[in-house]
C-alpha cells in the first residue's frame, strides 16, 4: 500500500501523515511508502515505512505527471486554494482547485491503476435558495468560486469513478474546529480562536452573538473520517461518491459552555463579544443544518459533544 | 442587440435562428445582426437583419476569442457532443463540452462586456439516488459524461454570473419530441420516431411498453423558452441561473392517443411494439417526475398537450 497525499504540508495532511504512521496499515494492507506533497516540501513525520516528502505545483500537469509516476495504491487530494484567496484572485482558484484536480484525475485515467482517491470538497459547496436541511440530495448552488470549484471536483470525481479511471470518494468537511494556530483571516478564524486562545490564557473576540450557529468537526475526527473514506469498500458507495462529513450543529453559547466544562470557568471570561458587521454578513450566509445520512450509514462520525472537541485540541495541538 | 448563436448549426440553433428572424427583437431591442457558429458554417434563415455564418472549433480557444471579437449582447451556446458520444469517446465529450464552454466562459470574462449568456443543459444532469419528484434544488447526479459535463458548465456559469463575467441562465432541456429529421442512434430516437414515421405513413418500432413514462418538450416551446429565457431580468434569476425546462410526463399510450386525436386512427397502427432490452435498460434509468417551478414562475412553459406537439410538427417540420 503506497500512499500519496498531495496537499500533505497542511494540517489537516500533516496530522493525517502521523495517523497513517501511527496506524501503518490502510484498507487492511500495510502501508509500503507514503510521499507528501506540497507547493513546499512538508515535513515528514517519523514511520515505520519509507517517507518521501516533495515540492509539486498542482498546476503544472508534468509535474503531476511524475510526481505520480511511481504509482499509488490511495491518493488523498487536499490541495486546494482556500475560500478567499479564491474569491480574491479568480484565476488562483480556478487554476489550482479546477484544473489542479483535473492534472491529478487525468493523470490518473492515464495512468490506468484506477487508484483509491479520496478528495476532500466542502459545506461551501451549499447555499443560495434551497431548503432545510441540506441532504446528500441537496443541489450543490455555491454561493463563492471556491465552492463552485469544489462542486465540480465532486463531479469530476464521480464520472472518473463511475468509468473506472479512479475509485474516488468525496467528503465535504464542515468547519474544523478546534483548528491549531493563529487566528488568520478567514471569516470562519473566529470558531477557532474563541477557544484556542483562551485555554492559552489569550484574550479572543467572538464578532457574532452567542446565538450564532455553525456546522463543527474536530480535526482529530475529520482525519479518522478521512482513513474511513478512503477504506469504504466501493460497491458501498452507491451511484454517488460525495458525501457530507457528519459534524455537529452548535451555538457559540454551546462551544463555550463545552469549553468550560472541560477546562473550568476562567477560559470563557476572556472573550469579548464585539459585533463585527462584514464577518457577521458573510457567515450570516453560512448554513448550519446537514443531515449527513449517507456518511453516518458507512461509519463516519461526528464527535460526540464539543467537550470531545476541546479535549482533543489540549490532547493533541495546545502548544508545550 | 447583436447575437451569436454557437451550435448555430443543429436542428435547435436553426430553429432558434428563425424565429428570431421572424421576431426581429430580443429584450425589447431591434436585433442588428446575428451570428450563426457551428464545427462547419450552418445555413442561415432569412432575416430582415444582417446574418453571418462561419465555421469555428469551440474547443479551439482562439477561434472562439476572434469569433467572439466583435462583441455580442447576448450569446445562446447550444454546442455539445451528445450523450452517446460523449460516452464513447470521453475525451471528445471533456474537450467540447466542458473545456469549450471554459473557452466561451473564459473569452467573455477577458472582454469584460458581459453579455446575456442562454447556456443549454439537460435533464440527463438528473440520476442515480435521488427521491422523486426532481425539483430546482435536487443534486445532480449523473450517469453518463455527458451529464457530468453538463452539471459542471451549470456551474460554471453560475459563477460566471455571480461574479458579473456573463449574465447567464441555464436550461435544462426535457427530451424534444417531435424531433424532426430521421431516427438515429440515440436510445431517444424512438420517442419521436413513433410519431413522426407514422405521421409519413413509414413504419415505427417502439423498444419499450405503452405505460413507458418521459418528460418531453416541443420544438417550438423549446425555441421559444430559449427565447424568454435570454428576456428573464437577471434580478428575477435569485441565487441559481440555473432551472429544469419545463415539460410534460407523458406514457407512450398518451403520446399515440394524442396522434390520434390529431390526426386520426391510421398513423398508430403502423407502431410495431417490439421489446429492445439493450434500449429499455438505458431508458429505464432515465427519470420523468420534474417539478420546474423556478422556470414556471418564470414564464417559461411546457406544451398544452401532446396534442400540440403533434401539431406543431405538422406545422412546422413535416417534410412536403
Amino acid at each position: 500500500m503506497n500512499i500519496l497525499i498531495i496537499g500533505g504540508g497542511g494540517f489537516i495532511g500533516q496530522k493525517l501523515a502521523r495517523r497513517l504512521a501511527a496506524r501503518a496499515t490502510l484498507r487492511g494492507q500495510e502501508i509500503s511508502g507514503l510521499t507528501l506533497a506540497d507547493i513546499a516540501a512538508p515535513d515528514a513525520p517519523e514511520a515505520p515505512f519509507d517517507i518521501a516528502t516533495t515540492a509539486c505545483d498542482i498546476t503544472d500537469r508534468t509535474a503531476i505527471d511524475s510526481l505520480m509516476a511511481p504509482g499509488f495504491d490511495a491518493i488523498f487530494l487536499l490541495a486546494a486554494v482556500v475560500s478567499s484567496h479564491a474569491e480574491a484572485e479568480f484565476e488562483d482558484g480556478m487554476k489550482v482547485n479546477l484544473h489542479g484536480a483535473l492534472n491529478v484525475l487525468e493523470a490518473a485515467r492515464l495512468q490506468g491503476r484506477a487508484p483509491v482517491l479520496v478528495f476532500t470538497s466542502s459545506l461551501a459547496v451549499f447555499g443560495g435558495e434551497v431548503p432545510d436541511p441540506i441532504r446528500d440530495w441537496t443541489i450543490p448552488n455555491p454561493q463563492t468560486s471556491y465552492g463552485t470549484q469544489k462542486a465540480i471536483g465532486e463531479l469530476l470525481v464521480n464520472d472518473y469513478s463511475r468509468r473506472g479511471f479512479v475509485d474516488g470518494r468525496t467528503l465535504r468537511l464542515p468547519t474544523i474546529s478546534v483548528r491549531p494556530g493563529k487566528p488568520n483571516r478567514a471569516a470562519s478564524s473566529f470558531m477557532s480562536s474563541i477557544i484556542r486562545e483562551p485555554l492559552s490564557r489569550q484574550e479572543a473576540v467572538c464578532p457574532v452573538d452567542p446565538d450564532f450557529e455553525h456546522y463543527y468537526l474536530s480535526p482529530r475526527l475529520c482525519v479518522e473520517n478521512l482513513i474511513r473514506g478512503a477504506e469504504i469498500e466501493a460497491a458501498d458507495l452507491g451511484q454517488s461518491r460525495t458525501m457530507i462529513m457528519p459534524g455537529q450543529r452548535l451555538s457559540i453559547r454551546q462551544m463555550i459552555e463545552a469549553m468550560t466544562a472541560v477546562a473550568g470557568p476562567e477560559p470563557a471570561k476572556l472573550i469579548r463579544f464585539e459585533d463585527d458587521p462584514a464577518i457577521r454578513d458573510i457567515v450570516s450566509g453560512w448554513r448550519f443544518d446537514y443531515d449527513p445520512a449517507k456518511a453516518l450509514a458507512l461509519g463516519l462520525e461526528a464527535d460526540d459533544s464539543f467537550e470531545d472537541n476541546v479535549r482533543h485540541y489540549l490532547q493533541d495541538d495546545r502548544p508545550a
